[in-house]
């Protein structure tokens, strides 16, 4: 990989992309785009380089926007929380910040460095922590293996803005992280964190996900609503990648979606009657999808990605647009290599997220079908 | 009012005037206690100056311990939190401390500046941010009278460490406060807060109560169980300072006591049956006594201090510790002027705490039965 130059006509596809890459979350990516685009414009393009062009003592910090993806939805920020989040972080550390990085590549959240970076005149590292979208902190790669999200720092639509120096763990990290999004932000805030050197970040990042959103995306655009054809492209664009294999779960239409938003995340059930007949295909969401099952048999199990597309039109569908009578194909895809290790495994297999389920690699679960 | 030098043998008192104060919050001194005669003691005591001796341009901070009464008694925390929380306000600011205030005269809370200024080697200033105790941040008269609260820094037992850089309330920066203490401390945390010059603090405090902490304690002391002899030699105690009337509400058996810890305040209502018969007392709590009523009679309304003694000991009781069969008096004092003026109402009067009553100064409840 090399470092290209991410100009605002490539927006679109890495919102794209991103969206898809998203499993549901990540949210609306339309303000996002808007926001990136003018950004971009306005710098002439941010560079996107790849983890290998960082010095090892870089100071990458990890960026995105943090809450409920229905809440985003009607109130998306003011586009400044993430240079005043990285002020407060660079005021605390003393240091300037030489690269900005996706904590996770997914919807607006692979936007929102190129925003920060175009501000700043720095540049964005092809990589993320999750190489899809997760709903909480401790399950960015960055602090699987061992970079603490400490110190970050938080800023909200009005003016709010924290420090939080010292947390005895990542998951009261997030617990703090959440509680601030929803008193200061109304379910909504920027969060800068996981501070980690060029060599660290070599280490603990999912690489390439920035242009693999791109690529995806483009592919989308070019199909368009033939989804049998962008399966057909997805394997091969994915082959050379640590991701894992394709497989399509299920073709057919929502039959119920039931969702809440509670503690800041959304919470929902997706019922698809598939096309072909059989059992009903159940989705369980915490802002993203994180299990699909038919009947008794898994489908597909987190962290490996359930991905959602609009049979119609050929779109993302992120779980907060979906609704009663929508067709969709759901895709389930392996989950990069170090999302799959057992010391991520210890973070976000399904009983993290209270399934009583062990995850079941996609391949396997696939073996005897395809 | 001159500088004096508080010493680890007055501990004790200041703790006891502290508690009668405290309006039945603070919560347990006994620790408290222990841990302030120990850092008077290895420093050979700590100045106590009145607000007259500060320089304009001080850096006055403010301290206290913030949670549920309940709580603290169970887990009161390593005694380090405070100068952990100093330490990151003044990185923050770039800025050495010159002098602590309590945020509330209140039980342990009358106690914490001592620990932190006998480590630092700095005074305390004698004044608080209440004239009493109360449950949230934004009662403080030093954000009544438009000191920011922030930047604020908090700190948790297990060491977790946060800085509030901006909130664009204090009612949102109270919220903020209390959810840390939940989340990092279990329901208990240092804060050290609203940041103020010599001359502010000379504006927003009320004076001369750590003094009375320590007189009330010494009268206290004194009197033991001989509740009548003490009521009668506070009247003049408090007759030169900026407290209202002295009034015995009422003398009583407890005969309920309900309560319960609720996002991180301790929440009760008291019964108390008279012992001459009549309508039951009731006293409602949010963490302090705030309104007291017979029947359809109001005895004291909030700011006015309920302070409850020990009819078989003499002692205060705090909220946390009272129970079924006690022998108490109650006793109300009009609060201090700071904390009767309009705007100090908006903040502090019935209707802030949700009781569909107003603001009725004592002295006018008692107008025609003393």
């Amino acid at each position: 990989m090399s470092t290209r130059r991410i100009l605002a006509e490539h927006v679109a596809d890495v919102a794209l992309g991103g969206a898809f890459l998203a499993t549901g979350g990540g949210g609306d990516t339309l303000i996002g785009e808007i926001l990136a685009e003018d950004a971009l414009r306005a710098a002439g393009g941010v560079e996107l380089i790849p983890l290998s062009a960082l010095g090892d003592d870089a100071l990458v910090v990890a960026l995105g926007s943090v809450g409920s993806p229905t809440i985003m939805q009607e109130k998306p920020g003011n586009g400044d929380e993430a240079n005043w989040a990285l002020d407060a972080l660079e005021a605390f550390l003393g240091r300037k910040t030489t690269a900005l990085v996706a904590f996770e590549a997914g919807g607006v959240n692979a936007l929102v460095p190129f925003c920060a970076a175009a501000a700043r005149g720095i540049p964005v590292v092809d990589a993320d922590g999750m190489g899809r979208a997760f709903p909480e902190l401790q399950m960015e790669s960055f602090s699987i293996y061992g970079v603490s999200p400490m110190p970050l720092a938080l800023a909200a639509e009005l003016g709010d803005r924290m420090v939080l120096d010292h947390a005895r763990s990542s998951v009261i990290a997030e617990r703090l992280v959440r509680q601030f999004s929803v008193i200061a932000g109304g379910g909504q805030c920027l969060s800068a964190e996981h501070c980690m050197s060029g060599a660290e970040a070599r280490e603990v990042t999912i690489p390439g996900t920035i242009t693999l959103c791109l690529e995806i995306g483009r592919l989308l655009r070019a199909h368009g609503n033939r989804v049998d054809a962008f399966v057909g492209d997805l394997r091969p664009l994915l082959a050379p990648t640590h991701y894992g294999e394709v497989h399509v779960l299920a073709d057919g239409k929502v039959i119920d979606i039931a969702r809440r938003v509670q503690h800041g995340y959304d919470f929902a059930t997706l019922l698809v009657q598939p096309f072909g007949g059989g059992d009903v295909v159940t989705v369980s969401i915490k802002n993203e999808y994180l299990l699909a099952q038919q009947g008794d048999r898994l489908l597909a199990t987190t962290p490996d990605l359930i991905c959602v597309l609009d049979l119609e039109t050929g779109v993302p569908i992120t779980a907060e647009t979906l609704r009663y009578g929508q067709r969709l194909r759901l895709i389930g895809i392996g989950a990069p290599e170090r999302m799959r290790t057992l010391r991520a495994l210890q973070v976000v297999s399904p009983r993290q997220f209270g399934f009583d389920v062990d995850y079941v690699p996609i391949e396997t679960l696939f073996a005897n079908t395809s």
